[in-house]
């Protein structure tokens, strides 16, 4: 199989492409290289089997020349920090939701017939249905992150409907592991490491929140796309536990032997628009024969591992924008 | 009250302006002139609490010189025709998405605080709850036109939690009466006036349909920006009723003493992306105290009357572009 990836150089992107050649594939890796690191595809490199292209998809039709031949596309490249929408209200639209449009627009006019996509869990709003199923009720919209990953959602499944498009959505809660550079985890240890007596945190601690690790992420998204049967497959991914922000702290404090004292911001939500609570039903997913491999406790132990052994990461990547 | 309703020289946007009007506000309205008519506001523009902007909301900031003092927008501006999505993939993009999250800065930036927005019903896409209500089981997009328009909506509601500004939006049917420039009864009125010996219908015939006439549109919209009391209200806007196109060829037959031989294109749906069957679950709005006053075939039978006394808007109106 040739596939196209982009948000190559990413978190979930660079993880994706890693997997996809340890299966036997041909990946063309694409990326504008504005948060995602080349270092973080040093492994991909390395393969004949491997490609990486540079490019912005909002401003230029740089996909029409990887395309020809491919596959698949798995679309990943997005403005994934939730946070921000409002301090910059067009970003989410033209990163996500128009970039989106036009990835599918260059697959039309070059042929390829396959789109997976990463959206986001954060597409329920603050639901009150627990876990929350793909097919819960009609929800609302609290984030401009997630309203652009739910339109982007429905451009592709008018493109799957006009014209034969076959379409894979991947609704994620948030994601840990290798390469992570945003969430809180990655902030608590950035605040950890510079002063382990205070830790900052937004809210009241006791949000609660799913996480998954990314290479049980990568290993649904690669076995849905050999087994959904439909034109149209949506996917909640995620695990069957949840914790507390606060049970986050305990863990991460624990891993790295400091005690600080905690000073909240207050508040159930962290941000405007975050979900107090995201928890998805993945029935849907496991009916495939999918088991995610590693508990939340586990995932941040791996997530803070990395971190510890790559403090370049820290140093490099922002959170701010 | 002061308006701004953009789409104002529109089917529906001119008939609200008249409405409000009528119901002693001030309104603005907004229209590029691309399909809307400067004709269906000659009412409107003898009165001296209205005025009209020439702008085009996608290629220019005009909105901001018109909202400040605002209380409301009524977001009618849109292309309206689902069937060419396929033909022109990013129209719908633009002119619905892309202009709603403009439509919302300038809100923003002039500190108006309330928007009513015209969304579909065609945002259930094929669903398998019928009557569909407001919170049906998430749908999946099965149109450009309406995945435009759902995104439209997230974008709406993301920014009434970010930025605290209240949403109506209104899920229509098909609205039908004077000032109807495009569907089926405008296509089949046309198609007759020229040759009242044959009828190329689109389908099969059996498609079911709900319609609502423009003037039981307009007093549920001024009903429920009155009476709603959350930050996001969401109605759905139909009759109780639905019809087979077949039934609509009867009444329209009938009333024009015409008997022509159907020529079926033949399939369940009439056009990629149409939905087979929409029909609308009104119990949220009509717990406000709305009830429609036409039917569906004494709708079809006004908008007739209108197309007949005003033969121009045949001549003048497109369907193809």
């Amino acid at each position: 199989m040739k596939a196209v990836v982009t948000g190559a150089a990413g978190f979930i992107g660079s993880n994706l492409t890693d997997g996809l050649l340890r299966a036997g594939h041909a990946v063309i890796g694409v990326d504008n290289l504005s948060t995602g690191q080349l270092e973080f595809l040093s492994e991909a490199r390395q393969s004949c089997r491997f490609q990486f292209v540079k490019a912005d998809l909002f401003e230029s039709d740089a996909l029409d020349e990887v395309l020809p031949g491919a596959d698949i596309v798995f679309h990943l490249a997005a403005n994934a920090d939730v946070r921000f929408g409002p301090q910059y209200p067009d970003r989410d639209l033209k990163q996500n939701t128009i970039v989106t449009a036009r990835v599918l627009e260059s697959m039309r006019r070059q042929g390829v017939s396959r789109i997976a996509f990463a959206s986001t869990g954060s597409v329920y709003g603050q639901h009150h249905v627990i876990p929350t199923p793909e097919e819960a009720p009609f929800p609302v919209q609290t984030s401009l992150y997630a309203a652009s990953k739910l339109a982007a959602e429905g451009i592709i499944t008018a493109y799957a409907e006009a014209f034969g498009i076959t379409a894979f959505i991947f609704r994620f809660v948030s994601i840990l592991g290798e390469r992570y550079t945003h969430g809180h985890v990655f902030d608590f240890y950035r605040q950890l490491r510079q002063n382990p007596e205070t830790l900052r945190v937004l809210g009241d601690g006791t949000q609660r929140k799913s996480y998954l690790l990314v290479e049980d992420c990568v290993s649904a998204i690669q076995l849905a796309i050999e087994k959904s049967p439909e034109l149209v497959n949506i996917y909640n991914l995620g695990t069957d536990e949840y914790c507390q922000v606060n049970d986050s702290i305990d863990w991460i404090s624990e891993r790295l032997g400091v005690s600080p004292r905690l000073s909240y911001s207050g508040g159930k939500n962290g941000w405007i628009g975050d979900n107090p609570f995201i928890f998805l039903s993945c029935n849907r997913i496991r009916k495939l024969g999918w088991t995610p491999k590693y508990t939340i406790r586990e995932g941040i132990g791996r997530t803070l591992d990395y971190l510890v052994a790559n403090p370049w990461v820290l140093e490099r990547t922002q959170t701010d924008g």
